[in-house]
């Protein structure tokens, strides 16, 4: 018998042969090019293709393949969009890619009571789409039109979290297949629940390392009928981050509170032909026409922090435009730099530390030579940087890898996490038993209750797996 | 070596003089007076005194505690103020309890990060007064002045959950000691955190069973300037949850939605001398003095949902006046009913299934010749019942815990909880493995993994601890 943490059993033909039967021959397949498909994230990662791909349509299927994979020791990795930035979804040890494409189905609305009953493949934009009709939306909204089951299994967030919480905050109940193949309901469609302990939120943010997500019940918001929104330049980091702290403090309750720094605001500038001040930025954004006291109230403050320049948006048209500059952040970005790879770091800090983050950043980026793009959550106090370098060139992408260590050690310091809302997938392995000290044990006590061979998604969150 | 969920070792006078130094002899306590102090919470579980009171000042010595009653197999439950309502906090089976009067302290106020950190045994009432200096406050708000500390073990809601969500929604780190002494942290002061699995939600709700919780960094919101309130009395209670599926669909985010029936209403008449409809009546609170337009649209949908009277309260004085009728709901129905116990039921389902969870409670009060007034916070769908009963009737007894049996499996039935925020403790271990099915093998698990001897909190959640 192979050690679950250092070998798994191959995947021989028999094997193959066994699993393409349970899901039938036209969702399983070897072909090198669909599992290329699979061998990579957004990450920049090593790529590995997994050895066999299946695409399962019921709960059925997935616990069949889960309780033939235990049985023989093979790796499973689930697979929704490939849009994670850790290398979370890449099968490291090869073995079954599981893609929950064919599983994307709406099973129920349920509009009184604000929720929806989804099938873990349907992505974000499909969903919301959907959801149109009734009025509603599911408000977690990462960059990416990720899965919804990657989005529970990494706990994703995004820009809307400061008012409507992260993807953990708006999950209400998950179908769950475990490692060796048996289905558990978590969680209940009742809003509030004190019923034991809290095994809903064990899985989410899991990474599929401890069970299949296979069904989920959403919490949903009314979508607001109008926006406005505010953008407003300091003259330093501090400034910017006291205008953040007393618009949440005022109780105006933002939407959207980002952080964009000077050298972001003039790339954007540059890819849109736009001529926002190259400084650090503040842009917001409110529910309502802004016609109320809210938008003016939110300058106001950004005037008395210091605010060298300012701009609002009032109605949902003139908020559009205003929001191109941080919602198209990432595709200027690399459109600024054609052929060069960007690393985006993410940690997460108290906001009054958020000053203090970014100037050790800069500090950090000159040091090592490196340049960076900062821009965030910052009512959240999650900092990314696009850290821009030469895929080709391995002591470029060692700098890189160093300044990365240094920036989320000093989020630890801070009190921060290591990543506030990309996971940790591979990338951010070596920092959990920092950041967790003791409690790191009870992570791998959990893990090797629910997965005692280790075959779901190896390799990932624990540095133990190798 | 005693079964862990039979049988523990006595505590005996050389493990009491042992315990007793690791507090000094003036923070430990085998007088009766103080051991009855410790022997019931708010419910009508069968009492039970501890062998041994102990009053810890700091984090050390509970791992001191713990380390010692780990080894030698004894009971130990903790205590905060006592005003659980499901046996939580009852020591079935003796052995040393834990109380945590004198870990009471605010460690730091973070009013730019909009937190707290503090010890569990401070009140929740003591910790918005310390607060209220900096405009801020924690929102949960139980009935009770309960403990930080019981608020987090017990997972407790309240009143204004709808608008800031439950406990668990409100902690972003803990320190926690182990059953076997070690003191991990979960959580970090970031707000936002995807670093692997989320042990933080694995002790909030754990009632004391997995670890005793000796800090804990809250989430704390502006303190709201100006309320405002609404009172509407309906026909029937399916237009009643009509009306409050579409003001929140209206995104109006009342602070407080909450449900009371007739006899509760009448009952409050009575006590009060007020004159409200007898009636199923919604009662709403809104943040702001009611001058702008939320106010009206939330009395426009109650008056197209078919409300037969209402009233409106603009201002914070107005609102206090209006809140009466429900902030003192339960004094009011124990002085309707002098000499007489009430058992409070604590059910939660989707809202849209509200009024059938309703209608069916008001057919099994009847059938068993039963008093019950039934109320609860309905934004959430989590019901109330509290069932008058004659303590020392047997026969009388039997019949509420009979109609508490079918009321919750219908909730269940409806895809809801057995609780949604008094906690399992004793009263609604029955329940579990219904509700949880499988998954309460998990939950086994977890609680073997962290305290392999059952010594934590026994009889409480699981059934199979006697």
């Amino acid at each position: 018998m192979p050690h679950p943490r250092t070998g798994f059993a191959a995947l021989d033909q028999s094997h193959i042969a066994a699993l393409s039967t349970l899901v039938g021959p036209d969702r399983a397949s070897t072909k090198r090019a669909d599992l290329e498909l699979h061998a990579r994230d957004q990450s920049f990662h090593p790529q590995r293709p997994p050895d066999l791909l299946l695409m399962p349509e019921t709960t059925e299927e997935v616990s069949q393949i889960m309780r033939y994979a235990n049985a023989y020791r093979l790796p499973v990795t689930a697979w929704g969009a490939g849009t994670s930035l850790e290398g979370n979804s890449i099968p490291v040890r090869g073995g079954i890619m599981i893609d929950f494409g064919r599983m994307n189905r709406i099973l129920n609305v349920h509009p009184d009571d604000f929720q929806v009953d989804v099938q873990p493949g349907i992505t974000r934009l499909e969903l919301n789409k959907s959801l149109a009709r009734y009025g509603l939306f599911f408000t977690p909204e990462p960059g990416a039109n990720a899965t919804i089951g990657g989005m529970i299994a990494n706990n994703a967030s995004g820009i809307k979290t400061i008012k409507y919480g992260a993807t953990k905050d708006n999950v209400l109940r998950l179908q769950v297949v475990k490692a060796d193949g048996e289905v558990i309901q978590v969680g209940t469609r009742a809003r509030k629940d004190s019923s034991g302990y809290d095994l809903l939120h064990l899985f989410v943010g899991s990474e599929g390392t401890l069970g299949l997500i296979t069904e989920a019940t959403l919490k949903l918001a009314p979508m607001p009928q109008e926006f406005s929104a505010v953008l407003a330049s300091f003259e330093d980091v501090a400034s910017a981050i006291q205008a953040v702290v007393e618009i949440v403090g005022a109780g105006l309750e933002p939407t959207a509170l980002e952080f964009v720094d000077k050298e972001t605001v003039q790339a954007l500038n540059t890819d849109k032909g736009l001529a926002f001040p190259a400084a650090p930025t503040v842009i917001m954004e409110f529910i309502g026409s802004g016609e109320g006291e809210g938008l003016q109230a939110a300058m106001d403050i950004c005037k008395s922090c210091g605010a060298t320049q300012w701009a609002s948006a009032r109605g949902t048209e003139e908020r559009n435009k205003l929001w191109e500059i941080r919602h198209h952040t990432y595709e200027s970005l690399v459109r600024q730099h054609p052929g060069m790879a960007q690393k985006i770091l993410d940690v997460c800090v108290p906001v009054s530390s958020y000053p203090e983050l970014v100037s050790y950043s800069d500090e950090v980026l000159k040091q090592h030579r490196l340049l960076g793009y900062k821009f965030g959550h910052a009512g959240d106090g999650n900092l990314h940087i696009n850290i821009v370098h030469d895929p080709a060139d391995d002591e470029h992408h060692e700098r890189v890898e160093a300044a990365n260590a240094l920036i989320v050690r000093r989020a630890l310091a801070l009190e921060g996490t290591a990543t506030g809302e990309h996971g940790v997938g591979i990338g951010k392995r070596q920092f959990m038993l920092e950041q967790l000290g003791p409690a790191v044990n009870l992570m791998r006590q959990i893990k090797d209750i629910l997965d005692p061979h280790g075959i779901l998604n190896p390799g990932k969150i624990f540095l133990d797996e190798g």
